[in-house]
């Protein structure tokens, strides 16, 4: 659910070889505080849709005590969970109804094979951001015949309900919001080392489960049938282990299936850069002079939008390709220096780093908006504006001006953090797209043949692709075109796809 | 800065004949109620721009003395004002500061008149919402000479702070947030009858200064050299006034200066529609199926925003003009009916009644978002819903979820008020283009030599709403083209314009 | 059906006081040429649609008598007509039968009111372009219950098969392709001065007819129930007529009806630009950079194509109001001479003279073409090029490059007439609006009780604009909405319409 | 230049086990004969760009000897050519004059490259449609250093003066425009047998050339460094040579480069679409019903422009991928069957057959469009209306009406053949993109290092798509960002490109 970027710079992945797991409370990195910060913007901002219950929220004020030292039982009677309140299940579980509703394609998945239960089977150890739209994938894979025990990929994101509610009907929780790095730990620790239960799947976000059980229990880890990863972060961890020769179990990396990249990336950027700026800002988009650093699928996006509402976009790249498709959809290629002193508005999409210098933001005018779409926090260098000839002054949440000697000032949103994820929602659809992906995912390797996948990282097959947006037609009241057998000849196609060549770009 | 409905009923101007001042307590129409509860909602969301302090609002926490029982006093010793705290004062300064920066073509006009100060004698009455923008046409206008005196026209709309920040600068400024009705007509009435100050001008919104002081100080008011009016109820007062021989001075109608209905209702809504069903309801755009009633300005607006964004929007229309307009401009052109079982957001902007039935809200489906851009609060049947076998949720400020006994649920926006109002905000940059058609509404009724206008309701000059727009154009960094003299021969014009023959559709 | 232009220069009419009927043929202005060049390109690219038989056009090549000095005969023995030839019938009518199916509205009007005869009584002068749009036109009319007599109104204009067919049909057509001056006059003159058949309307396009009546027939001028015209110049004199005190008869001036400014102009050109533009120099639109002088209705439909095909596209203008709606609709403002070096192509939609002069196109690259849709062939300079330093080479009909002493060639299009008269067709819907519009005038004038109209120019009710609008809308399975008693009664209005204030600007 | 196809029917491709080069006379399948007439028709509507001159055409009205019977000599006594006139040289070379400026591209690598000669050394085997660009090409590569001799891969597509040019400026040509099947393998024999010249590399469009000397020169074919392919035939046949083992040396598929997919099919096809029916029907767009099939990036291209002019755009899908995006950009997705009695123009883009059947067509209301954009011509089943009961009339060039026996008439272009290819021009803009891709294919093959390629088919790498991407940039004057060196390293890219993965989509 995180926006993707364009380009993942290895440097950023933390390297397996050097931490291990003891040590990783004392992994300080700024790559992972900033990941734990965008986490706690997460909870204000988290995916969710038509509702919110306004007592959400107000339970990180409840009583400090520490879940590890708490003696909870659900009405069972069962203990094998952590969760900040047992209590609170009720709330959780009307947040979940309603996601429900939102998630049409998980829910018709779990419809669709719920008698033949895929998964019957499959122990599944998940590790992902805990929300009520992951509460769905949750009882999703249980329906589908998974036993599943689950820790929180974040220890700021968490919906302290939603978990509630899962340990309530029954699932082995251990996540809540505000963990300490070693509870993060422990967490983990708790779902894989279970008596009497020996996972043998994992779907991770961002690569701490597989990592952890990798460190601790290479034994089981080398019993696992697959693994599914849906972070860049873990992606490139998984490329790593890959390279390294120590995946010995096939992982699917659906971060870069198109269902993800062409849905989340440009369909939901296009709508989130309108929302983050308003939200923040309240500014007006007819007539304002925009540029946008990077043309890939969120610089697309944004392109699209804001052109759409009257602003005169203009476009900064580094690649030919993308800046002659900038140039056909009637976007002006520049350099930003060219053009920084009449701009309006700056929005970086480039997953690099620097994009947006002190030099640059010295000679932008006063009343400049600088915000981020694309990658961690490093495309603006915030850094170059904690000097002391500079003031900051923070306007509302997420907003702070800077102020510079002569009176001018830049709007910078979000410390140039992701503002998407900070200043605006993400719509469930989206999510039910990429929760959907992991389903199948997992479906695929658990169920697939001897000798399919072999220890290393795989896309999903374009057949599971297809099957994830069938299963989101009917929202729209979609109807598709069947292939008549003749065409199907014709074509040399199977009438139930897939349909394009693994190449193939949409 | 209300956002102008295409069409005004009759029936909704109160009475002149039969209200008297002193009966206005007594005035309990449900218009007039809906009017006050969307100046509360628009504390909320007043029109402001890039900032808004995050003290505001706290204040209203404050003592709960009424100000007519304080004795303030500014730093200069004046006492000749009422508001809810002199000692906010600075805080009010910032916003009003920070609002200059957004109302460039307002500052501009005050910039290049301050020394002619044609405005020079003008003893002007105000009676508008008090916010920062406010604020900045209050010292325009003393800028150029005039001496003023204000009230609110609405009792819950004034930022206290900005009142104080204008009594503290010396301005006569009698209103505060939570007036009751007899504190209104009394602060009005303060502004009007103040010894040795006879006022020569009214700037009203609504009209309920010029109502006070033709009932109260008749002779006072045939000495009154102009009016200007802007909103559509008070242009009908005008409009009635004038019918029935009653309205003695010339008054301007702004509200339908071409700078008014093309910007605020086509530009200012495009936009306005997408941040608040975001900011409402997350819903994701694409793919959504929308019906819009109502093809005027703010339809087309908002049909324009939404089509951009990749809906599939629908237009239903009783004007076949405009229905054909839409038409060519792509939308299928259908009965509400019959397409009311697939839509998944509705809006209203037709300016009249029961548009939405609760007839055709039975047939909805669950997770439809029904909401009013068009007029009062009038368009939804929003009674109809208050029925013992439907349920009301409050799931967010401004949303509620109205729930059929079969669990069918309808996402109601605002309680059906206008949304763009309740539930987004009102760029600045709209605001100070109204607010220089006022301004420069004021100049021309108090310039123009005796006998241009006579004792009627008049549209601004073509040519002061050229003028307004050229002020706004250097914030866009546009370049106009000069007409040769040869050229201006040729057509037959001014070199200064006016460019076009009044019937002209812009 | 001739595109609007924005502003009409009052110098441009011809003036009525000096020309008399019989020193026409010396009216050798270069205006009235460039109409009939027009007209003769208009030959070629006349209004049609879906068909275009092969045969039309070959004609012209047929025997060179002049109709006057033929003896023709229609098949009932009619001899009351002058076409080219009467034989050429068969082709006309198969040409009329296609226009019929292509103009919905015109046909609708025909069925709707052919029981009520409308017209019953009517004689009527027609003076247009005979096409076969025009034949559905006349043959509507007819039906209604009019008596017509035909000429017309450009001396290369007229479809000879198609006049021929209406003279088959016993109609009094007089009119040929490639009359002289005198051969026009005495046409009209045939029409009007006809024994036992007193002419009681004008239907006219330029005022030709309306000039003759006056000045040769003053009796029968007085005896008119009314005049309808079309073209921007034949209202111009008219109101030149009133002005002066004689025009003694009701005008109805269809050249402002919304339905014709903003379709005609708005959405015809649109698509017109597009077509013009390729059809002559096959120019990819992607990434060009395009500069349209003028954002009137025009301007705006230009300017809106363009940038949805990838153009990116400025504008210059000299009126604030329009320029801002620039900037609101995203495109740069800016003067011609500050972009002229850079442009691709540029397009002058202003009504205006010298726009383009020889010191921007000294400036302009290679390549650059340049084309005018807005008025007569004023708006470029194209007189400025024609100096022997520059050599004009013709590469395909209506292109030509213009060719720099260091080789630079400009590309000019239609030598700087209307580029979508004389390059691109014009969509018989397009005129099936107006020919209603023409028709609904004819007969408000021709029923209206006494003293509705005075001695003056009007523009046609709303009301009838609003029939001609719903005539259309089933074209496109247009479903209006229809107003309640209760909304009506809400709205102050009656539930047929008119649905609008006389001042709306659509 | 061929507008490319989704999907590609293996049925379609000419079995190469079959057909020997001396029984291709016999080969008279309709595919073949399809081609041959697109090619006849592409004589008029070839690709060019701002001009064409007059005389083109005429020619084919000349002497009817055939060109093997003459004795012909250029200028400098050479006679190494076939072609049909060489004295119209001068007429050829003024039209590749033309089209130089017109391509930026081309032009601009051939002075990078000029000095290098980067292709010194190379003989080249040409086998491609033969037009003024073809000649920008040839002349670009034999700057480059390469020598060349040149066919026809069309018997009817030659420009016969431009060949002429070509002779007469040494090439040696074997090419005009109706060749006979046995001209057509002469001509490429004449190329290849050529004593003292032993071609080392061929440039092939649909894979005559690379067959013929597969066949009878085996020998020739095994010393060959590379054979570059740009149609989706050709590729067809080298991919099914490779299978079989047959494909004895390295191989590039240029047709599948993401500056020929994204950029031809997608820009291009989104202004033939518009410029095809413009200039066969006139039709308005406006309020248009349209239905595409296919959502490839042939339908995304039609769908967008048609979108952008007013239709209401309906799409068609088998894949849900696709269908997920067509939903998500906003148009409804349904089955041509459940919509066909209502809609006003219908589009394939499939690249299957039969998509619409005579059981559609008659369903569809009179006046409906019907044509194809997507494959061949097989996606209308055209046969199924060439039958007794329907009536065809030929009302334009490329335009029947087939008339059902109750007057409906359905409007069919091209007969169902690529209505771009036949009714629309291609800019020579695109064609630079192909011409530039297959100059560097032709370098990268001819310059590898021993080992690079094997004998298989490749894409061009991606850092050579990215030149010709940066080749074309200088037209938009668009200017690249370069990445600075801590940039680069943080991405872990080469400053120079390629900037992205292989998968990546665009």
């Amino acid at each position: 659910m995180r926006p993707m970027t364009d380009l993942e710079p290895v440097t950023e992945v933390r390297d397996m070889e050097e931490s291990s797991v003891d040590a990783a409370t004392n992994l300080k990195e700024q790559a992972e505080r900033d990941e734990k910060e965008a986490g706690e913007n997460r909870i204000e901002k988290r995916p969710r849709a038509h509702t919110l219950s306004s007592y959400t929220g107000s339970s990180s004020d409840e009583d400090e005590v520490n879940p590890r030292d708490k003696n909870q039982r659900n009405s069972k009677g069962s203990t094998d969970f952590c969760v900040k309140n047992i209590d609170n299940a009720a709330f959780g579980r009307r947040e979940i109804e309603i996601a429900e509703q939102e998630m049409p394609g998980l829910i018709a998945l779990r419809r669709r094979a719920e008698n033949d239960k895929p998964l019957s089977g499959a122990k599944i150890i998940g590790c992902t951001h805990i929300t009520a739209q992951t509460a769905v994938l949750v009882e999703t894979l249980a329906a589908l015949g998974a036993s599943v025990r689950w820790a929180a990929c974040n220890i700021y994101s968490t919906q302290n309900e939603v978990a509630a509610a899962l340990a309530e009907a029954g699932f082995s929780i251990y996540a809540w919001k505000g963990e300490t790095e070693e509870d993060f730990w422990w967490c983990i620790d708790k779902c894989i080392n279970s008596e009497g239960w020996q996972p043998n799947m994992i779907l991770d976000d961002g690569g701490d489960a597989t990592h952890l059980m990798l460190k601790r229990y290479p034994a089981m880890f080398n019993m696992i049938k697959g693994i599914v990863e849906e972070s860049v972060t873990g992606v490139h961890r998984l490329y790593q282990l890959s390279k390294s020769g120590k995946l010995t179990v096939p992982a699917m990396n659906v971060n870069d299936s198109v269902t993800k990249t062409k849905f989340d990336n440009l369909y939901s950027c296009r709508e989130s850069i309108l929302d983050a700026l308003k939200r923040t800002t309240d500014v007006m988009f007819g007539g304002k002079q925009v540029i946008i650093c990077g043309y890939g699928e969120v610089g697309k996006g944004c392109a699209s939008a804001l052109k759409g509402l009257g602003c005169n976009v203009l476009v900064a790249e580094i690649d030919p390709i993308c800046a002659l498709q900038a140039c056909m959809d009637g976007f002006r290629v520049t350099r930003l220096e060219e053009v920084v002193k009449n701009i309006d508005i700056l929005i970086t999409c480039t997953g690099n780093k620097n994009v947006v210098t002190r030099n640059h933001m010295d000679k932008m005018k006063t009343g400049c908006i600088v915000c981020n779409m694309g990658h961690s926090n490093t495309e603006i260098d915030v850094g170059s504006l904690r000097t002391p000839d500079l003031t900051w002054e923070k306007v509302r949440s997420q907003v702070d001006h800077i102020i510079w000697p002569d009176g001018k000032r830049i709007i910078l949103l979000a410390e140039g953090r992701l503002v998407n994820l900070s200043c605006s929602s993400v719509p469930s659809f989206v999510v039910s797209i990429t929760s959907a992906t992991q389903a199948l995912a997992l479906i695929e390797l658990y169920n697939a043949p001897q000798g399919r996948y072999k220890q290393d990282v795989y896309l999903l097959p374009k057949k599971m692709d297809e099957y994830v947006a069938s299963l989101h037609l009917p929202t729209f009241d979609a109807h598709l075109t069947e292939l008549t057998d003749e065409q199907a000849k014709y074509l040399g196609l199977n009438k139930t796809g897939p349909f394009k060549p693994n190449y193939y770009r949409y």
